[in-house]
This record gives structure tokens, C-alpha cells and sequence, in this order.
């Protein structure tokens, strides 16, 4: 080439220098430049709750590279050849003439970049809801390093012990972790009647029960009115009352930083990120997106939805460096793959929940699945629950959802994988995964989870969700709620309004039962429950269910030894 | 069912057991037993490491359900309604009369048992090679409860000072930690040229220097003649010379017990193992087989092998139940998907090895990824080996294998999923995996190394292996071998015969480099070697090849900071 392409990149975190790292690489001679508005480049917005706890102790570390080399202007200079104009904003795009406007801090005008190819990489800006008093001091996002630093000066300067945090997302969790380790009082307020929308109720449920063992207030279904205080906040005003607040932490998401695009008339998709093709490219041919400002596919539904995370960005700046370097890369799209450490719980989901699955006509069948993630006999095991969505009519996995303190990242990777290659749960049954007892049981979790959807499809085992039967309970139906748990287990705890005959003397004790009521068994884990459901089936009784999931799995209260 | 189907279970351990439980789930009505030589049930086989070094307190603990209940006969009878004939031989099996002769320990006759369907689970047997006293005291096997018991009982005398363990594969490896635990002076003897011949020779050689640095000495290409000592062992004689060894453990590898099969005419596969169909159906239609006595399909070359794990017995007894009971379930094959805890090393593999697949005439194409398992900036994370197996015909994923201490048994088991699946490395470097820094880096250690696949695919990265490199040293070939990395980095450890030029000062100091020499960059990872290389090639250097896995997959001599 005689004259070397012109890259510019508007935006310098995470899908920006991705882009212009692989540019450089495959087109050695280009001329790349990020326009990065803010002064930090190429930082990991994700580690900032970690940044806030104290586990990542310093700044830079969120910004070095694996061997700690600090990613800043020089570095991008010397090592990569790619030109950083930091503090400088891109304010128009001018896609008939081919360059960008530009005004670094402090010019007192405007200037004109030309390029060849452009990315925006303009990321995504945090909701801040139009409330009363929301500009308030000690009100904060958690979206930026400047988020992170003043609500580290806040917590430093010891002025946060009751903690609000308006919105019960990922983010929202995460900073709820951060500041109870620093030792805030933390009330979660979430207006859904549930937090973490990407889970079905009664998985999000469990999540919950356990963020509130940590002394965490958790306020669903409650909305934030307003904000009241004298310079900084100190009350948060709900629909069901006001709380006292030192910090409040704004985490209601994230839209998608659409304004240059918008104003350069660039295509916006129906979910109001940027729309691009499956090369990255927008409606403009020499213009490409990636990251949290574009839309994504929905690999199962093939719809347009928005998942800002940096796993993608990076994915996509890949894929549209190669295109620009004349290549012809495809991004696919995406599952929603998502994990979360919340305290001790790793909560993870992919693909579609029942609810959504239920609401796109898919016939569900689900299974529950809680058991040891390793062998069971391993100190080292801790309790795993497992969720699978599965369509009836072709049994392929729509989705899963895992919770606990056990390892679900790796199983819902696996989930991940096997609803990327439209698996059935009967090809899931059967795959080769690792085992030993430091790693998982001989049957893996995911396994199970599949052949307990396997006998509900082929009508082994008629499921009842936990939410169902505590309906019926709460309706005083006429039915049996068997628990076939042993002796011991039962002395722990139990479930309200439950009948109880250990597994091992039901055959024993079947004129104990009636005959013309329902039946609904269930264990720990139901497959105890399960057993007995076919024993009783066997014996002559007509409709008998298993209750998903068991008491491992049960999201309410349990009656306790006293 | 007028007349209740009698099904017949030669084998207690794993397989028998699972094909047991589904039976009676699926025909309640059905007369089911077990036949089991032992005195043991239902144990968790894979857990006898765990059981010598302490891990696991108490026998029982194996032969638990995850709830406490202990899986003996009367547990069989009571809550599973299964009949256990403990401690009876099945001496022969009559195909054509449908019965199997069996004799109870102290009885002084055969009798006969009729049966529907019988089912093989006879399982492995531990080879013990045809040695000079291999019968003397204290040398074992780990193959059964009672190996356990008899290593356990030298161990608590203080008896085994000097212990000798003979094959350096899963067993031999777990029983090395195990007995390192117990304050054991342990070697290995391995009589191949490394340790874990599941792996490629560089990978295994990165576990073996694991190993020695927690103080065992390995002896590869080393060949056990013979035994020496009164009574019990006091040396092992080698090729290499003599051994002192206070106890011997022989972990050679497990043979599948045939001998019934063989005896009653059906067919054995060219493995040694019985053959069954994929609905685990030996040559006669009335016998199934499962678990450590079948052969298996390799599912990549659909040719047999002989994988004995507990994760796979489990699956197949499940379909041979299944179709046992008038269904039509399949079993596919497996991978050999494994998985090995090494110290603190996760060492774990699936697919082909890289020389199985050249063997197979496959043009190979492998990538080697060594990074962090979660975001780097986290304080748990830990550095996790990669290496890809990559058809360069197709693209796709052929195997995988992963070592060191980080997280390695999640990014295989979501290889394992991708050959199953087919999977190009396109495909896996798109897949929407979960990711948030206390789990996975942004860009998951799979998704990187299915990449750098990539880049060699597409003719961006020429690599160069470490063996080779290290071969053209000791040859004294003319080439550059160009170290990229930092000063500090430099300082701390650097590789023989290296030359110096930190990325960073690459473009500015080309006048150093000869243009007629080849020349193989390298990095801690080999990320920046790669970046160096594509400089060099843009800078009109032709011959420039990167080595692959850099320092950290490095698995021969370095020279340290003195």
C-alpha cells in the first residue's frame, strides 16, 4: 500500500484499543488513532467493585497488562504504534467527508481527522434516573474510574455506614459485596418484584435469601422517588418509605452511547444501540461499532437484544479489525452469558429463562437440579443448584441458570456451548466432561440437570414448580405433600404442611395414604421424591408429581428444628 | 407384565448399580439383583486416593449416598427394591439356557439363576506385571477398598518411608500426592519417555517439574526388572539400577475382566474389552455391558477404545437400563475427557494429543495459550497452560489439554463440548462463554487460544514448537532467538542462547537484528513475540517464527537471577 489506511477509533477502553491493537497488528503500516475523551485508556471496568472492596489494591493494576506494564499513551506509542489523543473528544462525524471533529481539553476550537475506516467504540453511559435531588454529593455510578476513586474518598474518609443501592443487578450486587466488606450497612432497593431480571424468579429468590444472610436489606418491588439531603444525601424517598443514606449507588444499567452515531445518521437498532451487521459494520459502509454502544443477535432467537459486557467488546473489536484490514470476519452474537460472584454464591445464567422462553411460545419443560459440584465425599464439595430450560418439542437446551456456592461457571459454560450447537438435553446426557472427585461428581451436574429434564420429556417424572406448591399450600388445596427424606434430615428442617414416610418405608405404608387425592413428593434434592413417585405410580395411585428442585431449592420459609 | 422381568447385575461397584437403580425406577414391578464377588457396594472407586492421604476420613464415606445413607445390601433391598447377593462369584453364564451359575462364598456348591436380561458390569482389573517377586509384602495395587485398607495399614505403622510407584499415569499421579501427604519419600518409575502419555510429551514434562518441586524424583524410560527383599519389599530393581522401597504402589493401568464374557462366547472388540453396541448390547441380545469391561467408540475417529472412567459407566449403565426396559437410548462414545488433580495442578485433556492426530494423518495445527485463569488483576488468579489441537483441513477443534494451577478442567470440558459439537476454532473463539474477573479473563483462556489457532491458520503467526527450539540450541544451528520481553521480566529469568530487545525499543533497534539469519521471537507468553515477529515481517525480515507458549510453556532448563 502507498498510503497507509487511516484507522480512527472513538473510544479508548475495552472494544477501542482492541480494535486498534489487531489493526496494527495485521496492518503494520496504519496509521491508528484512539480519541479517548476521558484521561484513563484501556481500563477494566468490570474490576472496579473489586477496585472499591480493596481486593485489587491499586488504580493501575485495572490498567497494566498481564506482566504490568501500564497502558497508557506512551505504551500505545512505543509498543503497538498506535497514536492516543487522551482527553480528546470526538464531537461530529462527517461520514460524507470522511473525518471526525475533534476538541482536545483546553483547545479553544474544534479541529478535522480524516480517516479511511472508522470505529466507534463509544461505549455506554450508566442510567441516572430524572429524580428529585439525584445531583446530590455521595451519589454516585459505578461506571468509570472517577466512580470507583470518589466512592473510595467517601468510604475513607469514614462517611457511609448506611449504603443505598438503587437497583438489584449485576452491578448492583457487586457493589453491594464491595461495601459490605468495607463495612457499610447495605439496603438494596429494586423496583422488580425480583433482582437479577436475567433469572427466573425463584433462582433469583435463592440469590437474595443469601445476599440478606449477609445482613443485607433487600427492598423488592419498591421505587425510588427521590433523594433528600443538605449538599450530600441522607435520605432515599421509596414508595414505601424513606431510607437514611450516607451513599447511594445508582445501578440501574447501562443504555448504549448512541449520539454521534445518531447525529452522523448512522442506523439505530429497535434496542437503541447502534445496529451493525454480523462484520460490525454499521449502516455506513466505512464505519464500524463495537462494544457496549452496539447491538448484538440473540444466537438462539436471532433478535436484536443488548448485553454490554466486556467479553463481547473485545470479541467484536476482533472481528471488525479484521474487516477493516480487508478481512471478512463474522460475529455471531450472543447467549446473555453471564456470571456474578455474589458473596459466596457464583450465580450464573445462559440463554433464555423460563419466563422469557415462556413468553416466546417455546412448550418448557424445566428441570432443577441441586446436588454436590464435586464428588460428594470431597471436604472440598459445596452445594451446586442447577436450572435447565428446555423446549418440549424438539428437547433442545434453551437455556440454564446456576447458583450456589458451588462452581456454576463451568456448567453453564457447557450450557453455553451445547445451546450454541442446538444440542438436545439427550446429547447433553452424553457428554464426555472431565471427571475426578476434586472436579466433580461421576454424573457432572449439568448431566443430571439434563437427565432430569430427559424423564420429565419422556413422562417419567411429572414436576410441580416450588412456586406452585406454595400456592396451593397458601390456598389450603386438598393434596399430600409427601417428604420422603430419612429421620435426621426431617429433624432438621422442614417444609410446612408436608406429611412425611422416609423413602425406605413406603412400600410398607402405603394404606397410609389416600388414593383419591394428589400426591406431591419430594427430598432434598427430588430424586428421592422422584423414586417414590414411581413407587407410588406403581402402586395404583393416579396423580402424584415430584416438586422441582426439593427443599435444596425451595425459596421459602422452612420450618426449622427449634 | 403378568410375569415380572428378572434382570440379572454381574457387578456391584459402578455400572451395576446405576443399570439397577433405573431399572427398578423404570419397571418397579421388575425382579432385579445384583451379584457382587466383593463385600463392597456401590464405592466410589476414584475416590481411594483421597481416602489413603486423608482427605476422606472414613470408608463409609465412599459407599455414602449425598445424604448419608450407606449403599449396603439392606439399603439396596429396602429403598431401592434390589436384591444384593453379596460375596457370590458368577462362576459362568449359560447364554443359551439364560442363566448364571454363581457361588456364594462358603458355599460348597454352584447353583443356577435365571434371568431375562443380564447385564455385565464386571469392570477392570489392575494389571500386575508377571515380576520377579511382585507378590512380596506391601506391594499393591489401588484398585479396590481393600489396596486402601492394606496401603493404609503400612502407612499408620510408619512402615513406608521409601515408596516406589510404578506407572506414571492418573493412579500412579493421585496415589504420588496421596502418599507425599502421608510425609512418603516417593518415585515414580514410568518405562515410556513421560509421565501421562495422554498428553503430549512438553505438557507431561511441565506436570513432571510439578512434581519433582514437591520433592518426588521421576523416572521416565525407566524399566522395573524385578523386586527384591524378604517378605516384604525392601527394592525395586530397574534397568536403571536398584531402588530402596519400603512399599511398592503398581499403577500401571487396569485390564477390562472378560473372562465371564469370553467364557460365555461373546464377542470381545480389538481393545480386549467386551464389545457392545451404542445400546450397550453385548453380541447376545439378551446381555448388556457397562462400565470399566466395554469398549468404548472414540468419538472424534469412531474407533474403539478403552477409556475406563466412573463418569462413563454411570452414562452407559443409564442406557442399558433405558433399553433394558423396552426403550431405544444410545450411548455415543466418549473423548477421553480427563481430568487429574497434581498438587496443585489441575491437569486435564480431552480429544487427540497432538501426536495421536499427526499419527492419524491429520495436518495439525496447534496453539499454545498460557495466561491467567480470571481477570489478571484478581489476587486468586492463577496461571493456566493451554494447548489446542486444530485440523488445518477443517479448522476444527480435535483436542485440547491444559495444566498448572489454574482453572483447567472448565476451558476442557468446554473443548469437549466443541468437538463434540464439531466445532470449528472460529466457532469456539465466538462462543458466548461467562465472564466476570473472579471467574475468567475478558477474553477466556480458550477463546484466546482458539484465536491464536486462528492466526496460525491464517498464515498471520508461523510457531515454532519448544522442543524444536530447544533441538536447534543443542544443534547449534544459526539462528536469533530474540527475547521480547521487559527488563524486570529479563532480570528475573531469562532462556540460554537468547537475545535481548524488549518490544518496546523492537522498531527503534532493527539494525541490530541480521536480515539473513532466521530469526524466533519469544515473550513471557508469547503474545509480544508475536507482535515482534509481525514487525520483523513488515520490516522485511523474511525467515521469523514465534515460539510457542513463550517462557511459561518453556519445559526445559532456564537460567535464573543468581
Amino acid at each position: 500500500m502507498s498510503n497507509p489506511m487511516k484507522v480512527v477509533i472513538i473510544g479508548g477502553v475495552a472494544a477501542g484499543p482492541k480494535v486498534a491493537a489487531k489493526v496494527v497488528r495485521l496492518m503494520p503500516d496504519a496509521e491508528v488513532t484512539i480519541l479517548e475523551k476521558g484521561s484513563f485508556l484501556s481500563y477494566a471496568g468490570c474490576g472496579l467493585p473489586y477496585y472499591v472492596s480493596g481486593v485489587v489494591k491499586e488504580q493501575k493494576e485495572l490498567m497494566c497488562t498481564p506482566v504490568g506494564m501500564v497502558r497508557d499513551a506512551v505504551f500505545f506509542q512505543k509498543v503497538k504504534n498506535i497514536r492516543v489523543m487522551g482527553q480528546t473528544e470526538a464531537t461530529k462525524v462527517d461520514p460524507a467527508g470522511k473525518r471526525v471533529q475533534v476538541r482536545g481539553r483546553g483547545d479553544s476550537t474544534e479541529s478535522w481527522l480524516d480517516y479511511d475506516k472508522l470505529v466507534l467504540a463509544t461505549g455506554g453511559v450508566p442510567v441516572v434516573p430524572p429524580l428529585p435531588n439525584v445531583k446530590l454529593d455521595n451519589i454516585f455510578t459505578l461506571h468509570g474510574v472517577h466512580d470507583a476513586e470518589g466512592i473510595k474518598t467517601v468510604l475513607s474518609q469514614d462517611k457511609a455506614r448506611d449504603v443505598v443501592i438503587v437497583g438489584g443487578g449485576l452491578i448492583g450486587l457487586e457493589a453491594t459485596e464491595a461495601l459490605v466488606e468495607k463495612g457499610c450497612r447495605v439496603t438494596i432497593v429494586e423496583m422488580l418484584p425480583q433482582i437479577l431480571g436475567m433469572l427466573d424468579w425463584e433462582i433469583a429468590k435463592l440469590v437474595e435469601q443469601h445476599v440478606e444472610s449477609h445482613g443485607v436489606k433487600v427492598l423488592t418491588g419498591t421505587k425510588v422517588e427521590s433523594f433528600e439531603g443538605s449538599g450530600r444525601v441522607e435520605r432515599v424517598v421509596t414508595d414505601q418509605g424513606k431510607l437514611s443514606a450516607d451513599m447511594v449507588i445508582l445501578a440501574i444499567g447501562v443504555r448504549p452511547n448512541v449520539k454521534l452515531a445518531q447525529n452522523a445518521g448512522l442506523e439505530i437498532g429497535t434496542t437503541g444501540a447502534i445496529k451493525v451487521d454480523q462484520h460490525m459494520r454499521t449502516s455506513d459502509p466505512d464505519i464500524y461499532a463495537a462494544g457496549d454502544c452496539v447491538e448484538c443477535v440473540d444466537l438462539l432467537t436471532a433478535k436484536p437484544c443488548y448485553v454490554p459486557l466486556g467479553s463481547t467488546a473485545n470479541k467484536q473489536g476482533r472481528v471488525a479489525a479484521n474487516n477493516i484490514c480487508g478481512g471478512s470476519d463474522t460475529f455471531p452474537g450472543v447467549l446473555g452469558s453471564t456470571v456474578c460472584k455474589v458473596f459466596d454464591y457464583c450465580v450464573a445464567r445462559t440463554g433464555l429463562s423460563e419466563i422469557t422462553a415462556d413468553k416466546m411460545g417455546y412448550e418448557v419443560v424445566t428441570a432443577m437440579a441441586p446436588a454436590p459440584d464435586k464428588a460428594h465425599f470431597m471436604p472440598a464439595a459445596k452445594p451446586l443448584l442447577l436450572k435447565l430450560v428446555v423446549d418440549k418439542k424438539s428437547r433442545r437446551l434453551l437455556g440454564a441458570q446456576a447458583t450456589g456456592p458451588g462452581t456454576g461457571d463451568k456448567r453453564i459454560d457447557v450450557a453455553a456451548m451445547a445451546i450454541t450447537a442446538g444440542m438436545t438435553v439427550d446429547q447433553l446426557a452424553n457428554a464426555d466432561l472431565c471427571y475426578a472427585p476434586p472436579y466433580a461428581p461421576a454424573m457432572d451436574n449439568i448431566i443430571t440437570a439434563a437427565n432430569v429434564a430427559r424423564n420429565k420429556l419422556d413422562g417419567y417424572m411429572v414436576g410441580v414448580s416450588s412456586m406452585e406448591v406454595h400456592r396451593m399450600l397458601a390456598d389450603q388445596e386438598d393434596f399430600v405433600f409427601l417428604d420422603v427424606r430419612g429421620p435426621a434430615e426431617y429433624e432438621e428442617v422442614r417444609l410446612p404442611g408436608s406429611t412425611w414416610i422416609p423413602l425406605g418405608a413406603l412400600r410398607g405404608r402405603l394404606d397410609e395414604l389416600p388414593k383419591d387425592k394428589e400426591i406431591i413428593a419430594f427430598c432434598k434434592i427430588s430424586l428421592r421424591g422422584y423414586e417414590a413417585a414411581l413407587i407410588l405410580r406403581a402402586a395404583g395411585f393416579e396423580t402424584v408429581r415430584v416438586m422441582d428442585g426439593g427443599i435444596a431449592m425451595w425459596p421459602f420459609e422452612k420450618e426449622s428444628r427449634l
